[in-house]
């Protein structure tokens, strides 16, 4: 929070000068209600958006939570977000008032730095958060539960015509995620073979895309129950359960690739085992303890294990471009902004196929339906 | 060993038509004594070799030792081999009798798998190592602490006219293990920054390629008394030791790559901070125990972590050939057989710099000087 030159705190709802209305946390508890801030005016190069949908990603229920330990409160969530422009800057180019558009974890960076230059501004150390992040003025950054944003024309996408703007708001973070090192490391090519390690909000799309791809596609999952959606549902080519040793071994040294999308502990050895040689592991979730590695399970083989997280905003747009052309769309539960209390706790027990999207222009925001 | 059709075992002197003489272990122990065995007559693709000079491998210590668990006695260790050709078979084509050639850790792969086929023989899931593995026929291979060889000839590579035979040596096992990872990962740019962890038979190789690569070469050891010989000796531009947390701090997020030599059990995690964003870092080395490795680390800068083992035979011709036109060589101490066990000993303790290779020509091998 900023503070003014009498020393007084400046309330968020004073900060800027455009009113804004959102869902935020107060503290640890991570109960969302609803909180009247502010948003900047629209600069040179800004867009603004009136938010019509955004997803909940796990990141946010992390983040409410204070999980990763550097919640700073009221912090409003959601980087999964999908509107319509209502205002262009005098300099901007690639969008107009009434386009459809995303945007996801990002909302600016450096722009010059090495990652800035390769199109990887996910990596630039200035890089700046769509909430719970310190903005270039230093006011905080505020997510996607809420009504409006207005965000640098860089970090916007725009969304293509047919793509369902509820359906495709997650793969602003879920899609880009996993479509950015499948990208990276060839795991993009038809006829190679890839493991998908879980089947939650990143591991379903990733399972679209590389179908897509035309690839080979096996599920690896501690659940069993989920096979024949794996398999019938999102067209994976099979699947394995991970705790049972038969499978794991049966499928030894096959897989090209494994996108590895689950946060909860579990052990990498068995997944390794799995890839041929020169074979390529993605880590995309955010487990909370160290994982065992055993150095042979990467130099038999010669193996990578790597880590990816998010993606460019250039990987961003092709990514969307192509969800578009193959109807690509996350498979979702679309809620009020006042049952999102409701949905974090089903989150939490991994109760939900695959992701919520809150309806925001249909919710009650701060009392009032806008 | 293979066994006779009355169901008597063929002694190792018996199971093939050539006398060979070497110093084997015969028990975990690991003390080497001579040993008598054969060796196959020499085949339509094969090359025989006089053996000169055979490099004092880590890996020998472990193999003669039984570390790794499978150890079959008795073992004649050994795979930094060269030597001269004292025949060739008839469909021979790469050599001709008194051709200098060397061999390194494999005598035999597939020759048609998908690594085969892409000249990554070392990952061949039927490649027999130079030493203690089952050859095609069953019997035992045994290694270089011999007098002569049976190989054919895709395993051998020519060496340059330059290159010292002796201080050549090495480069069959720590020169390839350092080279292909470096070529494939893209660390062998002029300009990029490499860190080198370990200061030893390996490490101090990898350093010397670095340099010949024009790159910024920084090592990383927990031994501060290795900075003099690193800076001055071996050229490094930097050095960092591994327990001073100002110094990893310092040089966070500044390295293209690292290679990590080091056997022991060590942290990485300080190591991968030292990696740029997108940065690679390459396990060569084999601690024991599994390394402690939170997801984040690899995740925050989209980081590679892998593994890497040997080279393929085309890998190795080409780093024999770089390392002729750039004078690149071992430092070694040169020692006779009869002084193995004294160096394997001193070998355990860290104590040599950097290699050891046994002058074989010269020594008393079977009590004769062969």
């Amino acid at each position: 929070m900023a503070t003014k030159e009498n020393g007084k705190k400046v309330l968020p709802e004073e900060e800027h000068p455009r009113k804004a209305f959102g869902w935020a946390a107060r503290d640890s508890s991570g109960i969302l209600s609803p909180f009247s801030f502010s948003r900047r005016s629209n600069g040179a190069e800004d867009v603004t958006i009136k938010i019509l949908y955004c997803g909940i990603c796990h990141s946010d229920l992390h983040s409410i939570k204070n999980e990763w330990g550097n919640a700073r409160y009221p912090l409003v969530p959601g980087h999964e977000i999908v509107g319509v422009v209502t205002e262009v800057g005098t300099d901007v180019n690639k969008f107009k008032v009434g386009d459809k558009v995303g945007v996801g974890c990002m909302v600016n960076s450096c722009r010059s730095c090495h990652s800035c230059k390769q199109d990887s501004e996910n990596y630039c150390p200035q890089m700046i958060l769509t909430y719970n992040s310190a903005d270039k003025d230093g006011t905080m950054t505020y997510g996607g539960y809420s009504n409006m944003l207005v965000v640098n024309e860089h970090f916007a996408v725009k969304i293509p015509e047919n793509l369902p703007l509820d359906k495709g708001a997650p793969l602003l973070c879920a899609g880009i995620t996993v479509y950015t090192p499948m990208k990276l490391f060839g795991l993009n090519e038809p006829g190679k073979h890839i493991g998908v390690v879980g089947l939650g909000g990143l591991g379903h799309v990733a399972v679209k895309f590389a179908k897509a791809f035309g690839m080979k596609v096996t599920v690896i999952s501690s659940t069993k129950s989920k096979e024949k959606e794996a398999i019938e549902s999102l067209g994976a080519d099979s699947f394995i359960v991970s705790s049972n040793p038969q499978q794991i071994q049966a499928a030894m040294g096959t897989m090209d690739g494994i996108i590895d999308t689950v946060s909860a502990v579990h052990a990498i050895m068995p997944l390794i085992f799995l890839l041929k040689a020169h074979g390529k592991m993605i880590l995309v979730g955010l487990p909370d303890k160290p994982f065992e590695l055993p150095a042979f399970s990467l130099i038999l083989g010669g193996k990578i294990l790597a880590g990816s997280a998010m993606g460019g905003l250039k990987d961003t747009q092709e990514m969307i471009d192509f969800a578009g052309k193959h109807n690509i769309t996350a498979d979702i539960e679309l809620i009020q902004m006042e049952d999102v209390n409701k949905a974090m706790e089903r989150l939490a027990k991994g109760d939900v196929k695959y992701r919520f999207v809150i309806d925001v222009a249909n919710s009650k925001i701060d009392g009032l339906c806008i």
